[in-house]
């Protein structure tokens, strides 16, 4: 079977297809020849995974998985959720999201926070969502150069350190990523 | 395989068990002598139905699925959520909450919202969270009397009628929780 991800991003799907069998071939959206821009529009983390998936499997006809990530923060209601890539503009610099959420949170006696993936998968005609959560709080300061995104200023649930401090073996065990990447997985290796 | 559902609702554990295959027996709370309350006590859906199962399986030892759901209204930042059973008060009265949102929005352009059912199925040490979403938007009146909650003032996208309007049929067909039961019985008729 043929799954598309709907990604360009070489070193994610190398990932994925390492994790499945060769009978089912994961391929990027250069595979197909969809070198559009995909709508993210969508207001909720979901909504933008399914929008993904969708265009590809309306569009080139493909069964195709898409996913969206976003960081909800129990203080702010649940922001920047959808909008976490850019937070303070459209320029979607982490260092400028960081300093923003920081300075919100200046005056919050809360600081717990929740990273959230969804993984919306459109498979022979069925729509399927997991989602991976990792718990965890945002830091008065920013420590750590691993990761990306919000990673020095977020400490999972357990840890007396930050994403960016930890070895991408562990966020990778314990993050919201890879637990719904996994449960991705396991339901294609049960169902394919 | 016995599985326990965090709920006590004989015709929703009806409803599962009818999906599955004998080899799979759904056990309700009762059927465990589970007789305290379980928090629910999250911020979030997810949250809610993580704590649901989680209790269930860290106290009991069983393998075991629970749900939540809410209604998330977009021009009010994804509110009521998972406060929408208690939206207007402790007294969790459906004409009360239906009141206070129908209020909240006279003067919002958008009316758009989607419910959400989120399933937290805890098996065999590894944990999975299925989602089903039912875009809409809210009406500015109640109409129709089946179901419950919201669903008098919830037009689904593509319909002119309420979820309180259509036959329950539909409304399983089409809506957020029919979806993410889905999800759950396909990945357990897969694997188990």
């Amino acid at each position: 079977m043929k799954l598309v991800f709907a990604s360009n991003n070489k070193n994610k799907i190398a990932e994925i297809q390492s994790m499945l069998p060769e009978s089912i071939k994961i391929l990027s959206l250069e595979d197909i020849n969809c070198f559009e821009d995909i709508p993210e529009t969508a207001d909720t983390i979901e909504g933008n995974a399914i929008l993904k998936a969708d265009y590809v499997t309306q569009k080139f006809g493909y069964n195709c998985f898409a996913d969206d990530t976003g960081l909800e923060v129990q203080a702010l209601n649940g922001e920047p959720g959808v909008y976490s890539a850019r937070y303070a503009g459209e320029q979607k610099n982490a260092d400028d999201n960081m300093n923003k959420l920081l300075e919100a949170l200046k005056n919050e006696e809360s600081r717990n926070a929740q990273f959230k993936t969804v993984i919306t998968l459109n498979l022979d005609g069925k729509q399927y969502l997991f989602t991976g959560i990792a718990k965890g709080e945002i830091t008065e300061t920013k420590t750590g150069t691993n990761g990306f995104g919000y990673d020095p200023i977020f400490k999972p649930e357990n840890f007396d350190k930050t994403f960016a401090e930890l070895p991408l073996e562990t966020k990778n065990a314990i993050g919201h990523r890879g637990k719904a990447v996994q449960q991705l997985i396991d339901f294609l290796n049960a169902t394919k």
